[in-house]
């Protein structure tokens, strides 16, 4: 046999290799959708270009870090608002307290991350490690809970974000559910770009909110050191200084909680391995560990100077502690400005780490078949953007069905995180205990203290928001986990069905089809169908199907003239006009003439020059197509008609005048 | 080669007949639809039974006559408001002049009609008469302004319907969309059952009616002739003695115009003459004749009733014209609400009309193939499925968007049907001139009357109602007839491709084609997509793109493995994961290597089992078979794989334990 090769193809060793020539249009319309898409995500990505899509330590920390760095803007508060309950009292003794008891906690989770990501450097957040120890079942409940709070991240942060904008600028409030969606396919477009511009795009609020913080952070420490504290501004009237409730441990605990939402976010970089430069372990570690200690640097210290001053939270809501801290210190000046305009910049971008960490476990998830498999593949630009779609498309909808609501949804958020890190942490005390590797003592205490807490935490968050809205999170899992275990079922019984073993040998046997073309009308279009199937090699067999035995006559009769007695025809009268159902009994008769030999439907289609005029012909060469799908031992060979399709007939028989 | 006759299959001198037999579905749900169906709809019918399902003219009459008879109801009222604008004196000096004018022109086109009937015995409305007559585009002028009109009539009636029973039980009031549409669908499914079955069903309240309604009226003429007359009942408030308005001509032919709405419907009959027993022609005439007695009668009684007992129209529309009578004459007795049941019922009904005109007058357009052929097909029970289903999904569209608001839909209506009479007369006097045939004389005369008239009346219809909604009629008239010329054009255009000259003998051409098999995977799908491209008769090719060029070598081996060097294997690496357009490129190097020759893309799928598992496969075959269907000389073989379908193999490759 000859070769065949395209000239936009080159030869190598392999095989040919498509070049850049080999994707161009031919079309305008292809060329100019091929235009948009580069002006909107850029020029595509070579599958050997993934090195140089992995990002620096320093971009990396701005992408998997904003959303955890961006909490504390309101860690501190959360807490407040709890203990606030038990009056002015328990904010100003206990806040700091509470704060450093969450600081332990997030650096028993960023250690034991840590720990984490050297034992699986491919990648691994809750759940990889849960279901390598604690079973497939763990594993998933972590994996399901995880991609649930990354919808959550995304509606969430991106509605606070718009709250911020609408609080300053009402008049834009009624448009608050097209700006937050408008937002998401940003944020999505951004992403589609590839996770290197994206970061790159992205990185700036993150360092600018740092800079501003610690900024701030510094001149409060300097006017403590220096006893030059300014005392709590403007008096806040929703204020009880008695509180309404006792300080029980309960309460405690539910503070505890609230403050807990500054571990979200702490996931990402786990799950992330695979995005950073050579040594990817090594850097994502690092970024660990100083997104760990920025925050932690941050949120001690805005605790620490907000009770030093003495705020307590505004339960009217109207200001944040973080904007009464920055009054304080500095005044109404530009810097007050600027650490709301950064933070508020922050908030929003907090829902890019979801976009980075979502469409990564699911592409993890989707690598052991726990999800469709679309979710592995990578983009154009080299990106999840199955993920990253599929992600931006169940936030918008979380948006537009709580109206871009914060306090409908934010009820929603935290639980599946917690329960992640339990499973997590669980999962390696379990690797400990059964590795026994160097340090496996230490290594329990530390995963065992860090399970308990994110155990407390997630039962505490769990009960004290069941009502308002945690319940639909803890109804949703069992079905998640159902779903992604069915999707697993599936496609393993596929491949049971499929797979070939590989060591023997074997031989295709080349079977001789029997051919069924049915006819609705001799012209070009059929003919067409007749001379390929003519072709094939094996016998032909045409069918016709009339209303009435008339018809059938007079079809006959021009059989017989136009195509003569080469090929076989049989015709089928149909009294209720019914097409299908005989046409299928008439295929049965044939399987049962020839058994296990394939049946070949050949149908000629007329193919329109406009969309709309394929709505001028019947349907039924697509239904029939549908249901012959279904049919075993069967095969559609669909014959379409072109204008520039060579002639099927032999010379004399022309086109009409008309 | 041996006959093939499946057992369902009787032989007949013409071919094969499909008993009932091969009808009958093999899977519960089919049979469970098919009993759902016939629950619904009725048995099927055979194309042989069509004449058994002819109507008598009793039916014929409550069928086509519902929605003229029905107008009865209001057109007296319609025109006193009018003459109202101009004071008392108007209304009691001018309604009867102005009904007998009316009567008049009714009788003229009813007259008219006869004649039409007469010359177009196959079912000839405005749209056969002008198109004959005047030419195509003043044929579809008048067919579109008909088929708009059918729309409304259904929209207005069923919504006036639903007005009729809110305000009865306003508890109602707030679901009258959803009653309306329901309405809708249950016109829809008597329909289906075919014209016959739809007859009895529809046929009781039209007999009520008129019925109820001679009683009414003769007990009025013996109160006139023994001069017992009573007075018109309770003052009514919201009336102006004086009037608002000079009297002037354009109002006078205002009036004419809002009474005029009593000739809608007319035209129904003279569509469907078809529908009529034998012979079908003389019964068309005579219900014809008939319809138009009993309306004119009624109109002419009501209107002079009402005005001997000086009733004047309620502006303030809380009671009718025909009630206010009622009560004068009956008091508010049984027989009262006997005359309001039966009228509210047969408004409703009047819908029915259209639902005998609409799809009759499309399967004419659609057989001169102005509309899609759809429309000529005739359904399970003989109706013309398509247009019932097409009338009642416009119809429940423009009740939903006009929120079953009457006075919304009403200016859009009757507008079209005067066009429409306008054309047709016209189109009977050219046929009479041209003709000369015996009676020339008083045809012209009547026919141009006739012309005249209801020019008038549209052209009074289209300003006064032009601005609250005539103008959009208006608007869509012209765009319809561009789209039903274009739907002409392209059918005539396929068939000067299609068609081939039936004189000449030709003789189909075998063509040997080129195999083109891409392989994603080596597995048993696409081991049996190899084996029955092997038995095609042409050279095969096997295509696997990869994304790089160890993918393509460890492929290149595990072909060598299994396959081996019966079938020639081209790798392509593509570097950008594009899988369709180096395809092509390949196709168009095949196309270039034996030119003329036809492609054949053999395509594995695997048959999932149920229809979610299809989302978890890539759609890369759909897509591809959507871009190989527009390349020319391309014909797609699809080669499902099932469960059950014979072994591709031969003996050794073994399914794994698994």
């Amino acid at each position: 046999m000859r070769i065949v090769r395209p000239p936009e193809f080159k030869r190598t060793t392999g095989g040919f290799v498509a070049t850049d020539a080999a994707l161009e249009s031919e079309t305008g319309v292809g060329r100019a959708w091929t235009n948009i898409r580069r002006a909107l995500i850029g020029r595509r990505l070579a599958t050997a270009e993934e090195h140089s899509e992995r990002v620096s330590k320093k971009i990396g920390l701005a992408i998997f870090a904003s959303d955890n760095i961006s909490s504390s803007a309101y860690a501190t508060e959360e807490a407040m608002r709890i203990l606030a309950l038990a009056g002015v009292g328990a904010v100003a003794a206990l806040t700091l307290p509470l704060t450093v008891a969450i600081v332990v906690v997030l650096a028993i989770v960023v250690v034991s991350y840590v720990q984490v990501i050297k034992a699986y450097p491919s990648g691994g957040g809750s759940y990889v490690v849960a279901k390598e120890n604690l079973g497939v079942v763990p594993g998933l409940v972590a994996g399901s809970a995880l991609l649930v709070d990354y919808f959550l991240t995304v509606s969430v942060s991106v509605a606070a974000g718009v709250a911020a904008i609408t609080s300053a600028f009402p008049d834009l409030h009624p448009g608050r559910v097209g700006i937050a969606v408008g937002l998401v396919v940003l944020l999505t477009i951004g992403n589609l770009r590839g996770i290197r511009e994206a970061g790159n795009i992205f990185a700036a609020p993150t360092y600018l909110y740092v800079l501003a913080i610690f900024g701030l952070i510094a001149m409060g420490l300097w006017r403590a050191v220096s006893g030059d504290l300014p005392s709590a501004p403007v008096p806040i009237q929703s204020f009880l200084p008695a509180g309404t409730q006792p300080l029980t441990l309960l309460l405690l605990l539910r503070a505890f909680a609230s403050g807990s939402v500054a571990l979200t976010g702490t996931e990402a970089v786990a799950n992330g391995v695979q995005a950073f430069k050579k040594p990817e372990a090594r850097n994502a570690q690092i970024v660990l560990v100083v997104m760990g200690s920025l925050f932690g640097t941050i949120f001690l210290s805005i605790s620490f100077l907000a009770t030093s001053i003495g705020i307590q939270p505004d339960l009217s809501e109207t200001e944040t502690v973080l904007s009464l801290l920055a009054r304080s210190l500095v005044g109404t000046s530009w810097y007050f400005y600027l650490v709301q305009f950064s933070t508020a910049l922050l908030l929003i971008l907090a829902a890019n780490t979801a976009f980075n960490g979502f469409p990564r476990l699911a592409s993890i998830m989707a690598v052991d078949r726990f999800m469709p498999r679309q979710f592995a593949q990578r983009g154009d630009r080299l990106a999840f953007s199955t993920g990253i779609v599929a992600l931006a498309l169940v936030s918008s909808f979380l948006i537009v069905a709580y109206d871009a609501s914060v306090t409908g949804l934010i009820p929603l958020y935290t639980v599946g995180v917690f329960i992640a890190f339990t499973l997590s942490q669980g999962g390696m005390v379990r690797k400990w205990l059964r590795d026994r590797s160097r340090g496996w003592q230490l290594g329990t205490v530390i995963n065992g203290a860090g399970a308990i807490a994110t155990g407390v935490v997630a039962i505490v968050v769990g009960i004290s928001k069941f009502q308002v809205g945690a319940w639909m999170v803890i109804a949703i899992l069992p079905v998640l986990v159902a779903m992604l275990y069915g999707i697993n079922r599936h496609y393993r019984s596929i491949e049971d069905i499929l797979l070939i073993a590989t060591t023997v040998p074997v031989r295709v046997r080349p079977t001789v089809p029997r051919i069924v073309v049915p006819i609705s009308r001799i012209d070009r279009a059929s003919l067409r169908a007749l001379s390929i199937a003519g072709g094939l090699g094996g016998e032909v067999h045409a069918v016709h199907i009339s209303y009435d035995a008339d018809g059938a006559k007079a079809f006959k009769r021009r059989w017989q003239s136009v195509v003569g007695e080469t090929i076989a025809l049989d015709t089928i009268i149909s009294p209720y006009r019914a097409l299908m159902p005989p046409l299928l009994k008439y295929l049965d008769a044939i399987d049962r003439d020839g058994p296990g030999r394939p049946v070949i439907v050949v149908l000629a289609e007329f193919v329109p020059r406009h969309w709309w005029e394929a709505l001028l012909h019947n349907q039924t060469a697509l239904l029939l197509k549908l249901r012959l799908f279904v049919r075993r031992n069967t095969a559609v060979l669909d014959v379409p008609y072109h204008l520039d399709d060579p002639e099927p007939l032999d010379a004399e028989g022309e086109r009409p005048g008309r």
